[in-house]
C-alpha cells in the first residue's frame, strides 16, 4: 500500500489545502493529514479544532485519516512507515525553504518529498492571509471549506454587524 | 477624478517611499497616504508622529493626502472610493507576498494593485532597516527626508557621541 | 488626459493579457496597445493580424487604441506624450527582467512603469506557450479572446482531425 | 496500478535525473521514461542514442519503461493512461517555468505534476553544463551513469589528450 | 594585509559555516569571525559558548581570530581595519537579504561584501534547522563540526533514550 | 601573492563591470579579466576591440591585467594559478545560474566563485541591454565608459540624427 504524508499546522484549513489533499488522494492508496502540534504558538483555533475540521471537510474522500503529530516529521513518518510527503507549492519564497526542508528530511531518514503545484485559483491563498482578513471582518467563505467557513463565523461574529 | 491609495507603515517614511509618493502624484489626481494602525506592534514612532512627518515630508506635492487606517485594505479603499493601490517594488521577495496580497484584495473586492519599480538608488531602503542603523548610530540622513532625518536625531540622541 | 502605455508582442494576445488591458482601461483615460515590430524574429502571426486581433478583442473597451513601434519604447512613448507604462506581472523570473527594464526606461527618458498583478486564473499563461500548445492540436479555446482562438482555428486546421 | 511519467530531453541522462527516476521507482509502480522529441534542435545524441542510454543507465530499476513521444505531453500521458508526471526541481528559475508547465497541462487535462527535491549534491546539474564541459575536454564522469561517460569519451575523444 | 570579516550568529556553528571559513582562510591573510551579540533575542548557546565553539572548530586553521560584535557591522569593520566582509549564499531569498544588507553597508562606509557559494552538500543546512532538529532528539552529527555535536549531546541529553 | 580572475563576455564593458573590477583591484593582488572567446555567437565588438576597451577603461587601475581564454573557466585559471573568480550578482535570475556554474567548477577543480554586490545603481545594466539601447539610438554615454560611449558612436553613427 502506497501512503503519504500531508503535514502542516491547517489553521484552518483552506481551499488550497483541500485541492493538494484531493488530489494526494487520487494518487496515493491512503493519505495521512498529519497536524503539527505546535506548543509554543497559539492559533485561532485549537488542535482539536483543526483535527475536527479536516476531518469534515475531507469527509468525501475516503482513503484520508486525519492525526496529530509533535516533534520532527521524518520521527512520525517512521513511526507510520510512510515513506514520502505530499506539499502544495505557490510562490518561490515558499520553494526556497519548503526545498531545505526537504532536503534535511531526506537527509535525516530518507523520506522523500513531493511537491504539487497548487491550482493558480488558490495561489495567493495562505492560512495566515484567511485569519487576517477573517479576523477584520472580511468574506472568506470562497476561500475555505464551507465547514470552517461556518466555524469562524461562530468564532468571531457580528464583525460586519 | 482617479484617486489611488499607497498604504503601509511607514516608520518611518524613507526616501524609497517618497519616490513612489512622486511618482504616484503625477499619474494620479489624488494620492491617499495610508498609514496602517497595527496595535500589535510598538513601531519607532507613533501613529500620530507617522503621519506629521509624511504629511511634512510631502509638503512640495499638493495632491497628496495623509490618513490612517484599521483593519482590512479593501475596507478603507471602498469607505474612501479608491479603485487602486500603487506599491512599491523591490526586491524578489517582496514580489511573492505582495502579489498574494494584491490577488486577494482583488477577490475580495475588486481592487486592484499597480506596483511601481523603485529608483534603483533605493532598492536597499526599508523601514526596518533604515531604523536598525539609527538606532546603532548609524547616519541616515542620505535616506530619508530632512524632517525625519531630524526627528531621529532628537529621538535617538548622542548615539554617536 | 492620462495615457498609458501596453507594449508587447501579443503573438497572440492572450486572456491574460486581455485582463491587463481591461484593468488599464478602467485606471487610464487612453490605453495604448503598442505592437512590437520585431524584425529579427518570424512569429505565428504576421503584424497585421496582431493588430487586427487585438483591435477585435478590445472593441468592447472604447478608450484602447492599437498601435506599433519599432525601436525603443522610451522614443515611441515620447512621441506620442505617455508618461507610463502598464505591464501585467505573473512571475519572479518575469519580474527580475521587467524591473531591470523598467530602470533602464526611467533612466533613459524618466518614462514609469506600473506592473499590473495578473489574476491568478492566468498566471500560467504565456504567448509561447499557447503558441506550443496550439501547433500540437491542444484546445486553446479558453486562454484566448475567441477571434484568436478562430483565427488559429484557420492557421493550424486539422491537428485534432 | 499507480504509474507516473518522467518527461525530458535526457541529452544525455545525468546523475541528477536517475537520482530522480530512482526515488519514482520507488513510489509508484511503473515509472515510464519520456524522451522529448525534438525535430527543431539537433543535440549531442541522437532519441536512438539517448533511449539506449536511459536503459542502459537505469537496468537496476525493474520498474521503469524508456519510450519516446513527440507533441504535447497531456496527449502522450492520455494515450498511456498516466494520471501524473514527476519532475526534478532544482532551482527556483527552474520552478517558474515549470510550475506554468504543470498548470497548463493541469488546465487542458487534469494532468497533475508532482516535483521531487533533488538531492543537494546534483543540484547544479543540467543536461547542457554536462554538454558544455565535455565538449571542452572537462571530466564528468561523475556526473553522469558509466554508460554515459563510455559513450561521451567515445563521441568527443582525445580532447585532453 | 589582507583581512575579512565572517558575521553572523552561529547558535551553533554548522559544516555549512565551516566550509565559508575554511574558503575564506585560503583567500584572505586573515579571517575575522565576528559573533553577533543580539541582546533582545536568547539563543541556544551564549554568547562565549558560540565563540568557545567556534574556536574549536577552527583550530586547524592558523589564520583565524574569533570575537564578537555589537552594533552596526560597518563600525566593527571600522574599528578593527576590515574592508571586506565574506558570506555564504544558499538560497534565493537569503540573496534578497543579504544584497539589501551588503547594499545599504556599501553606503554607510564603503565596506564591501563578497558572497561565496556554499557547497551543495551543505545548502540545506541553518542553524535554526540544525536547533530544531537537535532539539527534538534528531542526530545532527554530521551537520555540525564534532565539537559541537558532543556539546550538543551534553545540552539536550537523553532526548531519543 | 592573491590574484582573481573576472571572467565574462563584456560585449561592451559596462559601467557595472567596471564597478566590479575596482572592487576586485582594491581586494587582490592581482585581476585577471578574461573575456570568453565564443566562436559560435557574432557579438557587436570583436574579440580584439573588448580586450582594447576594457584595457582602456581600467588603465587607471594597475594591478589588473585584461587577457582571453577559449574552453573551459577551470582549466584557463589551473594554466595561470588563480584559485577564485570574482563575478557581479544584480539579479535573482542571475544568481540561479552563476550559483550553478560556481558549483561545477568547485567540484570540478576545486575553484571558488566569489559574487560582489554590484553598486544598486548599475542594477539594471546589462552588455545585452546596452547593445539594444545603442542600437536603437539611444544615449548610453552614462552607462559605459567614456571610451566605450565613444566607440559605439564610431560604430553605430547617425542613428539619432
Amino acid at each position: 500500500m502506497r501512503r503519504c504524508a500531508c503535514p502542516g499546522s491547517f489553521d484552518p484549513v483552506t481551499n488550497g489545502h483541500l485541492d493538494v489533499l484531493e488530489r494526494s488522494s487520487l494518487l496515493f492508496d491512503e493519505v495521512v493529514v498529519a497536524v503539527l502540534v505546535n506548543r509554543s504558538k497559539t492559533g485561532l483555533f485549537s488542535l482539536e479544532e483543526r483535527i475536527d475540521l479536516l476531518t469534515e471537510a475531507t469527509a468525501h474522500l475516503d482513503n484520508i485519516r486525519v492525526t496529530s503529530f509533535h516533534g520532527l516529521l521524518v520521527d512520525f513518518c517512521n513511526a507510520e512507515d510512510i515513506p514520502v510527503v505530499v506539499k502544495g507549492l505557490r510562490a518561490v519564497t515558499d520553494f526556497d525553504y519548503e526545498l531545505q526542508m526537504a532536503q534535511m528530511n531526506h537527509r535525516l531518514s530518507g523520506l522523500d518529498t513531493l511537491f504539487v503545484a497548487t491550482n493558480p485559483e488558490h495561489s495567493y491563498l495562505s492560512s495566515s492571509l484567511v485569519r487576517d482578513v477573517a479576523t477584520f471582518g472580511g468574506d472568506v467563505s470562497e476561500l475555505v471549506p464551507p465547514v470552517v467557513a461556518a466555524r469562524l463565523a461562530e468564532t468571531l461574529p457580528g464583525r460586519r454587524g
